[in-house]
């Protein structure tokens, strides 16, 4: 028998791979036009599976946050992985040099302890580790601040054993790709200059998408959102609630006054991330609800602005403000197409701190 | 040979027992001076060793949240679990039936479809199964709105084959006590005067704990922070720093700037939860330190304000702003005494949303 969405407990996260499908198509086939790598980050989804069919696509390989989510992947037979944190403790190193018996990893650096702790991980190894430089590009986060201290960093693990000058990365704040473009052109040749070569600049992030043509020197460019997409996505107008493939399933549990109704979906499940917008999530079907405030397993959703209201019982669907951290909350995900149940799918890299 | 917290991998959640038994007494020897039963919450820790201590000190029974939280603990001997969220799903209510072999259940409406449900769930069982009404008294979430709905609604749950009117429950807004003692001493007697008994008014919350005195109507109290508190319960003046229990410990990862850090740990182990306040924790030994920003893995600390910097490669121990969240975000956690490490201990129940 046909199962519905409309079947399913509540609350639960939905995945709809029409949309998943349509999103990797359309975002590898931007990439495949201007003729740069495209490699898709895995901490949003966390789940293999999907992975496979972001690599079908045409990705030419991953990239993750941390050792252990590589490690799912890699199991899983992921052969080319980028880590884009600098690791620092011996032991993840030392999982990381296990990996590289199966994968091409790449792993990144701002710091030269970082440097120092990745090359005394990789002595007498066979063939060394590719690490990039990671640059500040406006994101004010990690990264080195100058062109020229790139350059030196870039001389710096040129020279330490075991390890190998791969290239430059970046995570660009929303909008930034002139700050990228304007970084990395000057980057490149002191690279080039001082170690002989620097063949990747990878650069960034699901909000600067569209116009990642406008940084000609970036040859690799890793996304996660854009698989899912969010409520900020649409906010931002990169993509329309049609394009979101993650809801979260939530049933209305309470009507305590006329203008106001409570989900059995708190930040439990939807996270509180607010990422700069007002409220925490837009319910389908429902385009004047208002959800002001999360508690840990309930809903608030304000309904004065809204003609039709969800009586109590009603199931609705969630488009979350951020989807990847939803994906960390729950240990299974439901496939659907159009509200068909395909099957519950593990989020194989959940929990994945370390 | 003896681990200490400095030998952990990061991020890790952190608990020292110390300050956990020193909240369990503090509070359950309150409560037993006022001579309430107290109730925790396991939605803070959702562990049955914690839980059991708990007992031990003198508990009357758990509150929880989720059938499967309740599921986890009453496979752990646990006997008396008030489930603290409105039912309607005929599975849920099928899984109470089966958890009442072994358990004295107590569940909550506010309405009367989850009345209708809970006893179409409970047709033909042996005991009926007990019911609070859910009040509202300032949180504007659930909860019936007056006294006289309250007396309507204990009279259709005692009406109800399979249930039993067992009392009235609240969670009231921070501050609330007031409210709270207001609307029960209204209700209470309107629904004595309807059905003949009132036996349990549950109040409860951390936040409103050292007021409990204020409301002597409650028979018993419910509170899940108090036993780890955090930064949230600081900043309200109800405990110091030195109560806090939990802890993130995270690595200095990078340090671009002369006034920036980055920590290994983001809103992934520290969630995005602000809870009215201005950045993202409290880093021990550091305060001038401000977390103004998270993303998923990276904690921006802001050091303009800082006398002394950590440095790259320095473990860091923050005080996260709620608690709860965090215990739902790793699968273990770490206990210790005074920085000794004393095992890893899974937490049983993360992840039940449903």
């Amino acid at each position: 028998m046909t199962q519905t969405i409309a079947d399913i407990e509540t609350p639960a996260v939905l995945i709809d791979l029409d949309v998943v499908e349509a999103n990797i198509a359309r975002v590898q086939a931007q990439f495949d036009g201007l003729g740069v790598g495209f490699r898709p980050h895995i901490k949003t989804h966390k789940i293999p599976y999907l992975a496979r069919l972001q690599m079908q696509e045409g990705a030419i390989g991953i990239a993750a946050q941390k050792v252990s989510e590589a490690e799912v992947f890699a199991a899983e037979g992921f052969d080319d992985i980028t880590l884009c944190f600098n690791l620092l403790s011996p032991d993840k190193i030392t999982r990381v040099r296990r990996l590289m018996d199966s994968c091409h990893m790449t792993v990144v650096a701002d710091n030269a302890q970082v440097v120092q702790a990745l090359s005394a991980g990789m002595a007498g190894v066979a063939t060394p580790l590719d690490v990039l430089v990671e640059c500040e590009t406006g994101m004010h986060r990690c990264g080195v601040q100058t062109p020229e201290a790139a350059r030196d960093l870039a001389v710096l693990i040129d020279a330490a054993p075991g390890l190998r000058f791969a290239g430059l990365m970046t995570y660009p704040a929303p909008g930034g790709v002139h700050q990228v473009e304007a970084f990395m052109s000057a980057a490149r040749p002191l690279c080039i200059a001082a170690v002989g070569h620097c063949d990747t600049i990878s650069g960034g992030g699901t909000p600067s998408m569209a116009e990642a043509g406008l940084a000609p020197t970036v040859t690799e460019y890793r996304a996660g959102t854009y698989i899912y997409n969010d409520r900020s996505m649409v906010d931002r107008g990169a993509c329309t609630l049609a394009d979101c493939a993650l809801t979260v399933l939530a049933t209305v549990v309470s009507r305590p006054t006329d203008t106001r109704a409570v989900l059995d979906s708190g930040s439990k499940s939807l996270t509180s991330d607010l990422v700069g917008l007002t409220g925490h999530g837009s319910i389908l079907g429902y385009p004047g609800a208002e959800i002001p405030s999360l508690s840990e397993e309930h809903g608030r959703v304000d309904l004065i602005h809204c003609a039709s209201r969800p009586q109590i019982g009603d199931k609705v669907q969630i488009v979350p403000n951020h989807a990847c951290p939803v994906s960390n909350l729950v240990d299974h995900v439901i496939f659907h197409r159009s509200g068909v149940v395909l099957r519950s799918e593990p989020v194989a890299a959940r929990g994945c701190v370390q």
